[in-house]
């Protein structure tokens, strides 16, 4: 059974081994994501919305590399702010509910314009 | 108390809600993360690397909304490509450790290209 | 008639006169261009394909803005740096040119993994 | 001497022998802008300001090419949209002298929030 926090400290043992707290201020963390989604976003340019919902094995494989960068250099810059993400996970959807009344935005891209 | 699959079924009922599964393909979804992403990377453009450590409060909530944000993108991304993002991440860490040998990349930003 | 050189010099004189040179390291420009980027994909993200050649006037404004703001930070990292964009471009034609040959990549996007 | 119109039409033609203009919808050449302004971010993630400033001579030659890419797209990206970057960097330099006065901005991070 594998959760954030196995993964987290996971995560905090692999960067301790290896002294690399030092580069981990926020501002570079959040450097470091950007640059994980830009390889992300890399592997869906040239595929229509229609291939991109039916990925091969291997750049399903690929993909869900990048997924779990993101993921981890989430975890990380979360960590370093002291911010519990599901805490805010929870609180942004409050928000976000807020932000999109059901019956205006049902169905309207042009109503969404990004969480 | 707070975790993922709470997480992901309040927003699998948010987005059926408002009929918005018909944006989310892979394709668009990576988009939206990236541009996530972007409003995160804004708030630490002009930030010294030691001011990134030190928000104000309210930068800090404004910085823990987009945090959410690219958590809740990541988590629908994951969803429609039918990944368990944690699992991914068990896997892509073992894949990291063996990418960067302890005794090789200690201290050492210039091998370390990012995970 | 405008031209390269005419902007970069209206925007040093943009930054000179609200002294912020001072912020402008390459690593901070390099992240305002990728707020920036991030800013212009929000506008294409529920976007089909076919929607994306055929912008409302209002939206092709506002991708313009979008579009300007990356020139403009571009101009100023590649300033940052001391280099010349266009002599750049023309070197990395040539790289991909020979990164890419032209019976081994025509009509296949699987073989295009970006410039 | 090289300019903009020079790198257009080799584009143009790199673009036509390759018969990749099918590739290139708007949406598509944003989310391949974002792919390369995330290559040039990972260059910079682990780097102090001050180390920005001063790159190694290879390191230098890394950037140039990332700088050519998102340049190359952005142009590819805005004649597709049939827009002229220059005329629209004049009009949006004249909205951002307009949104930041110089007596409010001069010398102020927190009055800067990117272009």
């Amino acid at each position: 059974m594998s959760d954030m926090n196995q993964v987290r400290l996971r995560l905090q043992q692999f960067v301790q081994l290896r002294d690399w707290a030092r580069f981990h201020s926020p501002k570079n963390l959040v450097m470091a994501l950007a640059g994980e989604t830009g390889e992300l976003i890399e592997h869906f340019q040239w595929l229509t919305e229609e291939q991109s919902c039916h990925l091969p094995v291997d750049k399903l494989q690929a993909v869900a590399d990048e997924i779990a960068d993101v993921q981890l250099y989430l975890i990380m810059l979360a960590d370093k702010l002291g911010l519990d993400i599901f805490v805010e996970c929870e609180r942004k959807m409050r928000k976000n509910a807020e932000k999109y009344p059901v019956e205006q935005a049902k169905g309207r891209a042009d109503k969404y314009t990004g969480l």
